[in-house]
């Protein structure tokens, strides 16, 4: 079993979602989102790490997905959401929890079937796939889809790592 | 009595410095350069963030100074330069410590006397003013610099809150 944190960080406001996969299924367990406060910036900074703390310290995941970023508006918004962006992650990786980051068109690809769709279609895809009644809020969704992204990745691994550990056996 | 911890965060090295500050006057604690791994982000950001940390149990500082960044040369290195960013506050402010973010010349200012300065004078000047017997690394002199930059507003604020209650007693 694996407990996945999904975050999508974003200097107003961080998405987040965590799953819980079995043997490849995947169940929702929670997700939301971190609202910041106007104001300073190190109390926002504050804010995204004590949630992402908190969600640790009450949900145990091992394993965090997070979206790559490979381009921004400008050098000033790019600023913002890397502070963002490190403020997320440190609490993870000092918990010794494993990353995973992805591209958008990679998250896309992974749970609409195409890397150019909308954020409405991976809203509604988050929600089927993983049975909710409604479309999850779209930063929760975005985190959500990371979250799956991240388990469908892992779970090709572990088929692959299967496949090729029977292929060694079938070689000896 | 203020223990101020000051940091240059950068997305290959990270400079700290922290001083001592009694009644105006300011002793050196300790300075180096946390020099980050190469290979993947989450890792880098565990160094700076443990790095951090360590420094904050292992000398109680009680203020954070940071220089503040208005530009960066591209969107790209203004993200990594972030989430390094983010990653040495966040140990910071969720130990409680408040801080304090100066412009590249407000420090320069400070420390030289002039915003213009280069690192070599600011190099010199750190040395000089905390009475070392060599000039710092360059990004541990830059760290150092913001500290002083901080215990010098600090006690002018501190002068300034003084004069005012003095002169309300006189008022009254």
């Amino acid at each position: 079993m694996a407990v996945i944190l999904g975050i999508d960080p974003g200097s107003q406001k961080t998405g987040f979602g965590i799953i819980e996969c079995v043997h490849g299924r995947c169940t929702y367990v929670t997700s939301g989102v971190i609202r910041l406060p106007p104001g300073a910036l190190p109390e926002r900074l504050r804010v995204i790490a004590d949630s992402v703390t908190q969600l640790v310290n009450d949900h145990c995941p091992s394993e965090l997905a997070i979206e790559q970023v490979f381009m921004a508006k400008s050098a000033g918004s790019a600023l913002k959401l890397g502070q963002a962006r490190g403020a997320a992650i440190v609490p993870c990786v000092t918990s010794g929890m494993a990353v995973g980051e992805y591209s958008a068109r990679q998250i896309k690809q992974s749970v609409v079937g195409t890397g150019a769709a909308d954020k409405r279609q991976v809203q509604h895809m988050v929600m089927t796939l993983l049975g909710l009644p409604a479309a999850p809020q779209e930063d929760a969704a975005d985190a959500l889809a990371a979250a799956l992204c991240h388990a469908h990745t892992r779970s090709s691994l572990v088929s692959l790592a299967g496949a090729t550990a029977v292929r060694r056996r079938r070689l000896r």
